[in-house]
């Protein structure tokens, strides 16, 4: 499969560079009937946009969705739906005087020892630009889930540098807070303090990390395959393949190094589990409870402070970043992250179906019933 | 892809359950011409061994592996190689009395949810039992990595419970150490220190996680593919499909979320770059650095103190498991993640070959001279 | 993918050349509960095998399939099924004198090409002994059709040299006496004539071509998927795979070439269709009629009258083979050719399910009805 | 991999229906620095262009190309190439009055069956306006072949109803002949005879089958992988995975049926092979000679004389096409022959570069010479 595809059954094909005429996307397999429209698109880009607050990065883009194929009435056909955004705020100009250098912290450097190319137009194929498409794709699949399973996939800022929202003690999130600040922070509390916070970084001119939890509410037990097929192992290549990551966790993640066996493992009544440190999936399949995964993005390395580098003549350059960067590219993260957790959630429940029937999707099989 | 298969270009099949008559692997996609041979599978499939010393699982397994096809007067042909390994010491009466019973934290739950068979031998496919053709796939692709372009892929424990190896100032790891105790411990002075602790565990019939980290050295760059190919997305996937793994950090991992741009971004001179943060991956490929990637494995819940369950009546039971485990899973972990890292690299490297040609593998591009 | 394997959700991968110790097959992908033992596999494996009748090959192998793993307790337990035969009458003295030559006709010639690697044990890899494990991986699927869906896939010899048998006007196939004679010929009364024809090709020393045709019955409407994944394509892919076979016809095939759109289209009646051209088959998907494919095999290179090649050194040679071979290798195609076609249809009818859902399977569309 | 992509290292996918707002395609794969433009794709899209005259369909499209992305100051940059066309001659009314019937011997039936969609806009997906993309695809694999190998990859018409044009007793093609008119017929003396008899067809409302042959020039040996990724088998799948498509042949075909062995093995001498009935493929690798395939068409089923069928209420209708439609869709086929089996040519040679290295592809091994 093409190394820009993603999935099994659920495929998802992107392409174009940050500042070339398009970005788009293919998404074939999904089943016929679903009702999507342009307009469905709206709300996901909109949280993903840069622009979205004077707190990530200043580019504009419409970002409007255009339904090339796939879609027929209003309702998926079964064959590709293929999706076009125009690039209609691409200022090249911007990144000129970088063609000729290497910028530490970006893929330029690596594009162009395998490719022998460099495209110095703001990243080219390695841009967040891409990850538009991730977005555009998934919110068919997050509707399918939605309205076949009940499943909910959302995720909030878990940390930004050293502040952590301060969360109640059994862990439950105000998903109305997430959606009612531009950080995606659970704890409407902190929202001035953010502020502070991006705005002093944005002043030094620097960037810092952060931490994006993702939670799947409602997915039945029985997704996922074994081995190499893992549920948490495709989520941890989906998740890392974000622009950014440098980790992936799933439930108690590293905190799991100096937990003990009595405290991990999750117990289990007739009423169900007692505790969810596996975040939800056992052997790579889905337990039935919620899936928690969280990712590590680091600080974007496109920031005003001057570093060392060296350009394509071999000769030490100092670089600035003067185009529109995020002082933390990790906020704008969380529905792309949401976005790759409901992309493998959906291929994993076809594949699910394929394999064991249509049955395990409506009904789980509950111990000591009949249906076991 | 079937679940069970690995690696796009070098592809590894693995079948068997842990109580069956056998475990076994397909490897396809191999070069022709590699020297192979039974005796080379030994080191390697002894360092993951159960039984290896008695800090680990005291189960004793021969793992003498038999090679089926591929290998013709002691070379491969190109045709898939197949390994297989009969199980000798499979004592699956341990588990009869469990055979009704889903065992908390393991994957009995889950597979019976999803395939409706309960096999409670050992936790039959979902067993590390399965991990054994891992270690021996890669040694395939160990040596040819070596043989063909010098890189070596070790590993070590980097963390157990709250011990914490001391290292020299510049992270350099003493191989020898490593190899030198039960441990894959890189600090010599502290391996009495773990003595004691696991023997204390042990005693306690509870147990621990622990952080193994795996480098990867003389990796040229440009291997990784862009988007969802990349090699971290890879190498996430690859580790995070190990039993009992929770976390996957390349690099800094999850201390970049603290980190600043300034420190983060690992800068470059003519010299060469001056730090790692980034693991040896910009953009999903590899820069010329060591690849450095670390993983979480849970405590297993395979212990000694009671724990509640359910069995398939749905009554509430009570648990203790009394076959033969570990108190760390994490300890034989080393050489099982240092083979995921190997098969990736791999098939990167036969990936990078396929599109950009044979001359990237010698000769990588230098900035300033004719090449690039 | 493997190139050794076939099939995306049911994914067969084959290992094993003609003389080495062994051959096997892992199956994945095949859903739970579905019940298989050893001895199932015996009645195909037995018409496919050479040394059935003293019309073919003289090479007499058990051909004692070993379950190692993915069946528990008698049932398919959805993890891979792999199976192993060892080879017990591999008599590689009657090669050695070859191990210097290439067989015109034969892959001797290319695999050296290819892999630098010359095997003379009875062509290695390519050896039509790995359609062994198509036929015992087909045995599953060949169930699983036939107790799902009341599947039936037969085939038979449909032309040997200039001989074809006669056929009733309406094209009904008697299979019982396709299974009634050692040539898989649906004309009980030219038995005679065919082994006359067969002891004389065996006298002179040559040997001739065949075509074998394979129909499914049974199959419902809908399998197969659009453009590159059409039902069609991948029986074309199948069936070119299998040794020998030099073409492959889909419904009227070549004959279509002169005919006229009023003569080959199906017209269709509300008590269905009028003609089968298409061979069940139209735009890539099954119509609910029988699916229809033949194959053209090649008379084998293998024969008494001696050829000329070129040896390694590049000399001039005469080749006269000696080994045991085949008049005709178009009869023992036939059930290989059946195992080809239901190992397609099993895939198809899981990717079906996994896209389309279950319903599909019991209840095709009615024009008319309130399903549509 | 989604079942509207095709390749495995030089990914194709297509999407878009015949009348909804564009086609396009993603070609992910390619080696960077490729020389592209968008005028390249003008040669081959008019070769295939229906309304090229007025012997194939009178749809009139500009078939305009859009680079979307992977092209970089005129070279591919080794990202993911995305083409796009934009239907601006899809007269969809034309089509309204069929909305509720099913066309015999059309997708309409299987695809509703299928999905529980009914298009009736000109076929939809399943139109043969797909294939406009696989030729535009195929424009950069021609164009790599010819420029790393000096592969040509051309076809020409082979037989047209009864009508087969007279060759040379060795088989040459007089490609001069072939482009110079508008039915690719390698027989310039017969093309008045062809127009009298596509002008009758079209006159009495009916059409034929044809038959097309693809010649690639220049294939080294070794191209081709065992077993399920053989040459020939990748060939038979892509070609008929072509509309219309019925049958595949590679060198002798169906024709091998009656030949004896002694005829059909292509002998080899010093000097090379003395025949090709092969067709330039052994055990699914190639010989380094010709390779020849050839496939059969139907006769489009959309014809003026009415045909019974039923429409979605069951109920018994008669159908006469009046769309935009091909005496003999077999004509324009050929562009189409020659894109299929230059994109399966182009994925196995970097295929083949992936595990053998690239010495392969310049080198082919000499028998007798050290290489060897």
């Amino acid at each position: 499969m093409s190394s820009n595809a993603f999935g099994k059954l659920l495929t998802v094909t992107t392409f174009g560079e940050s500042h070339g005429p398009a970005i788009g996307c293919v998404v074939d397999g999904c089943p016929p009937g679903l009702v999507i429209a342009p307009e469905d698109f709206r709300a996901d880009l909109d949280r993903r946009a840069t622009g979205k607050s004077r707190y990530t990065s200043q580019r504009h883009e419409a970002d409007d969705v255009e339904i090339l194929s796939g879609v027929y009435e209003g309702r998926t056909a079964g064959t590709p739906i293929a999706l076009l955004i125009r690039n209609t705020d691409a200022r090249s100009k911007d990144y000129n005087e970088l063609a000729d250098t290497f910028r530490p912290g970006h893929a330029d450097y690596t594009y162009w020892q395998k490719y022998g190319i460099r495209d110095p137009r703001g990243g080219g194929r390695s841009s967040a630009r891409e990850t538009t498409m991730r977005v555009a794709a998934a919110v068919i699949a997050k509707k399918w889930l939605a309205e076949k399973f009940g499943v909910r996939v959302r995720g909030h800022l878990a940390q930004i540098g050293e502040l952590v929202p301060r969360l109640p003690p059994d862990g439950t999130i105000d998903w109305g807070a997430v959606e009612g600040n531009p950080f995606f922070w659970p704890d409407a509390a902190m929202v001035k303090e953010l502020e502070d916070y991006v705005n002093a970084l944005r002043k030094s001119g620097d960037s810092v990390g952060a931490r994006v939890t993702v939670i799947a509410d409602g997915v039945p037990p029985g997704w996922g395959e074994p081995i190499y097929g893992k549920l948490d192992g495709e989520l941890a290549a989906a998740l890392m393949s974000i622009n950014a990551v440098k980790g992936v966790e799933i439930g108690a993640g590293f905190a799991a190094i100096t937990q003990k066996g009595s405290e991990h493992r999750d117990e289990i009544t007739p009423q169900g589990f007692l505790s969810n440190h596996a975040g939800g999936i056992l052997g790579g399949i889905s337990t039935g409870q919620q899936i928690v995964a969280s990712i590590a993005l680091k600080p974007t390395s496109s920031i005003l402070i001057p570093g060392r580098s060296v350009n394509m003549a071999g000769a030490s350059v100092e670089v600035v970043t003067k185009g529109r960067h995020d002082p933390c590219v990790g906020i704008r993260a969380t529905p792309i992250a949401e976005a790759m957790v409901a992309l493998v959630l959906m291929d994993q429940a076809l594949r699910h179906r394929a394999q064991c029937g249509d049955v395990g999707e409506v009904l789980p099989r509950v111990p000591g019933a009949d249906s076991g």
